[in-house]
């Protein structure tokens, strides 16, 4: 497959041609200003030749010019991850640590020299991904005294598909879209979008344990890996194509959730789905959350195994999905390749009803193969379009403040969980946000427990917007911990992360983990600074 | 809850009350001598007072007496897990390392000062589970200076059951059966019901990743595991309780799989179900095992997740189930608290025929909740019974060889796997032993691929079992790893497997689980000489 044939914005989500026009940014910055009373308008549309950038700290041997460099506009676009307060400072110029040269490895030969070369020269390797991190997991550390950004977009084909087991091989730059046009002409499909689909990577998803599409049962990519091939300094880390294993502990374990700190994932065999056939949707209003919650709960508990079986609060409901801000909205969604899905979401509906859920019997769509659309209309289809579109550039410099925090927490204590976030939270965006807005949806769901995502937004001054978020982020991070949840379910860690996920794991484990590192980065080379210090 | 009230045998599994009469054992090795023609005799049941041991190598310090002891009968007991040939050395009197000593703490003060003598003075620790390695996972090793067996039976506790989320917390000592009985009352249940569940432990069933009930789904205990706590020599290592995370690597997956090699597991919340009310069971025979392998591979990927999915190859079927001869018997098996299964069942029925199964529609059994017996008639339930009966000590000592394999495989290579393990391993048995016979069945199925568990018996010289043995694990061994499967689905490495463990996994993997193992155990104290030497 031919490398990306545009360049990526370095200052919004996606490519150059997925930038919002000056117009665009004028009328959103218009928006705002009717909304707050007051004027406010974006900055200029940073130009990538303005940008400046310290010197590289480096000589790109000439062995590597093939596939290193320190071009200026390739430095730019491999700076920042996709978080909001990242591509804030890309548009104002800030690029205080660019990594000193980008490399795009075509093979793994080509990968090795670049490892081998960091490894050897002591230079910060971080795998790119697809630059989507929101964690700031793609950076260059402040202290390196060099830095390569690893970015695979050259190595993106898909290398094997095997129909019989219904899995693929796919080297690990391959972005989700790609990979879902090659296995369209098979009738095949990983069915993993997370939300950053168009632009993240099979690397990236299984380095980050990224969540995807299925909101019960098989929630993250580990539970489609069969095999991982990974190169680390020490050299490379392949583990066997096996359905499952009780041999010892599991190596894929070890790469996913590595994130970058142990060695760069080249390929893997991912297990797929035939495309689904069989669909059906229905959209369950609760004029009470908790109600709402309950029959969340029940339904999992159920193990029916619904594709989705999502759950947006009344605020969330309203927003995304054009309720009247009273109500939550459950949207439950089953589909199959086989097996009609009218008994299970009938099944799923009463539990709903019965725990006080309003639907009429007319709003449950099935589709029995006959390609009926489910899911497209109304309020569930609403909120689809809502989740598809991101575009962080549109507002970023006009004061408004907005970011995402997610948990997972059992459900014994999730009504105190989340009313104690809703309150620690609140707090904070009362006292350093103008109109602040916390809402909170489920994307994934457990038997034993749901995973909350958190939204928060509101309007600070233009200036501000580091100090506030870091504020709202704190307080967030502090209460979800405190009160038993996961700093992140499908974020990753990163070094956003990493003071919460100090005081969340085992202490014992940060030792252990160092020193698995250790093992097979002695130099500390792979993304220093994320997870853990080398 | 009060320590175990009887002592475990030391030649058969489970307790002294399991063991087989004289009677019994005889009227066995006459059935055997008129198979083959020649008289074999049951050895003498050996007894506990005339084993000689080697002198405890080690003095047990004053206040660590109240819970380890050098008792003559506690080391016996303690020397061997559950595997044959132990059984056969046990019976046969010959106890050539025995541990040292064995500890019984009754909480995790009395755990902690264990471990702390243990590393102190340089000691092997071995957890012991319920001593039920079939993969010499339990055994003090032959370089060891001093060992001591860590028994958890007095701390086997329920500490707490959560039923909102569904999830208890467990005393890592407690046996299936007192786990289930302390349950049942509250109308939850685990449902891991491995083949060792009698006498066999939270803690080992972690520590191994022990395989259960479900055939399809969630297989291995590791699906159930929501935390876990574990005594290493360098400290407590304890995760939090959540139903699903993406925070880094998960360190319960370190604790899964490591084999008493980290540390000891003293207590796990694990998820727990409701009790299954609807119930729906069909047993589908296939005049060919390729069939009926297909039949299996397109329920598995329906996704319709069955409790049940196992096949018996025709051998087995004659001999488990009472087939003919000539079939192959798939049997399936739904089950839920909540939803009425017949839909289900007559989706799976529906593929098995299409790939040529036969079944009657009235030997389809649906449980609609009103308490209808199903799985326990017929084929199906001959199956039931001979999988839930072990007694190793009835032939002990005749000359009949019996044993298993088991593994995994990907659907694509699995025909040509099957045939290459039954030409390998069929050939050694035909040289090696008289009467030899191989046979297979599947334990658990996944969408990409079976777990296929082989038995093999025959007879052999009495004297020469440990030979004979060698020669096909040894055979059994390399066939599984030179064509692609795993040494073990579910029975672990222990210092059995190792050998093939360090074939199939990547070689640098043993570096990173060395480094891991030090950063934790830094005097190579826990469990040495399985999965990797310190």
């Amino acid at each position: 497959m031919a490398a990306r044939a545009e360049r990526r914005s370095f200052w919004t989500w996606g490519y150059v041609s997925d930038e919002p026009s000056d117009a665009e940014r004028a009328e959103a910055a218009r928006g705002l200003s009717e909304r707050i009373g007051a004027e406010v308008a974006p900055p200029a549309t940073p130009q990538i030749v303005d940008i400046e950038l310290r010197k590289p700290r480096l000589e790109v041997p000439a062995a590597l010019a093939g596939w290193v460099s320190t071009d200026h506009a390739e430095r730019v676009t491999h700076t920042y991850g996709g978080h909001s307060l990242e591509l804030l400072r890309a548009m104002r110029g800030e690029f205080v640590d660019p990594p000193d040269a980008v490399a795009h490895p075509r093979n793994e030969a080509e990968l090795e020299a670049t490892l081998e070369w960091c490894d050897r020269a002591g230079h910060a390797a971080m795998p790119y991904g697809g630059g989507t991190s929101v964690v700031w997991g793609v950076n260059a550390p402040a202290d390196a005294e060099g830095a390569v950004t690893i970015d695979l977009d050259e190595m993106n084909s898909v290398l094997e598909v095997d129909d019989v087991s219904r899995a693929g091989r796919f080297q690990a730059g391959i972005l989700g879209p790609d990979l879902e046009a090659a296995l369209k002409g098979k009738g095949l499909t990983l069915r993993h979008y997370p939300q950053s689909f168009p632009w993240s990577t099979v690397g990236g998803w299984v380095a980050t344990r990224s969540g995807g599409h299925y909101a019960t049962n098989h929630t993250h990519i580990d539970d489609f890996v069969e095999s991982t091939r990974m190169l680390t300094p020490r050299g490379w880390m392949e583990s066997r194509r096996l359905p499952g294993s009780g041999a010892g502990p599991s190596p894929d374990r070890m790469v996913l959730g590595s994130e970058g700190t142990l060695g760069v994932i080249s390929e893997c065999w991912l297990r797929l789905q035939k495309r689904p056939v069989f669909r059906a949707t229905a959209g369950v209003t609760f004029a009470d959350w908790a109600n709402g919650c309950n029959a969340v709960r029940q339904i999992a508990q159920a193990k029916l195994w619904p594709a989705n079986l999502r759950i947006l609060d009344p605020v969330e409901a309203a927003a995304s999905a054009g309720l009247g801000g009273n109500s939550a909205l459950l949207i439950i969604g089953f589909e199959s390749a086989d097996v009609p899905q009218g008994e299970n979401v009938r099944a799923a509906v009463a539990i709903a009803r019965d725990c006080g859920g309003s639907i009429d019997d007319d709003a449950i769509v099935v589709d029995d193969g006959d390609g009926r659309p489910t899911g497209r209309a109304g309020a569930v289809g609403a909120w689809r379009n809502a989740f598809i579109g991101v575009n962080a550039g549109l507002t970023a410099g006009i004061g408004l403040l907005s970011d995402t925090f997610e948990t997972a927490i059992t459900w014994d204590r999730w009504p105190a969980f989340d009313a104690y976030v809703r309150d620690r939270v609140g707090a904070v965006l009362n006292e350093a946000v103008a109109g602040g807005r916390l809402s909170c949806r489920f994307t994934h769901v457990y038997p034993d427990g749901p995973a909350p995502y958190y939204s928060f937004s509101g309007v600070v001054p233009v200036g501000a917007e580091e100090e506030r978020w870091r504020a709202v982020k704190d307080a967030a991070t502090a209460a979800v911990v405190a009160a038993g949840g996961t700093v992140t379910h499908h974020h990753a860690v990163g070094r956003m992360h990493r003071p919460g996920w100090e005081k969340q794991r085992p202490a014992l484990f940060g030792d252990l983990w160092r020193a698995t590192k250790r093992s097979v980065d002695p130099n500390g080379i792979m993304n220093p600074g994320v997870l853990v210090d080398p």
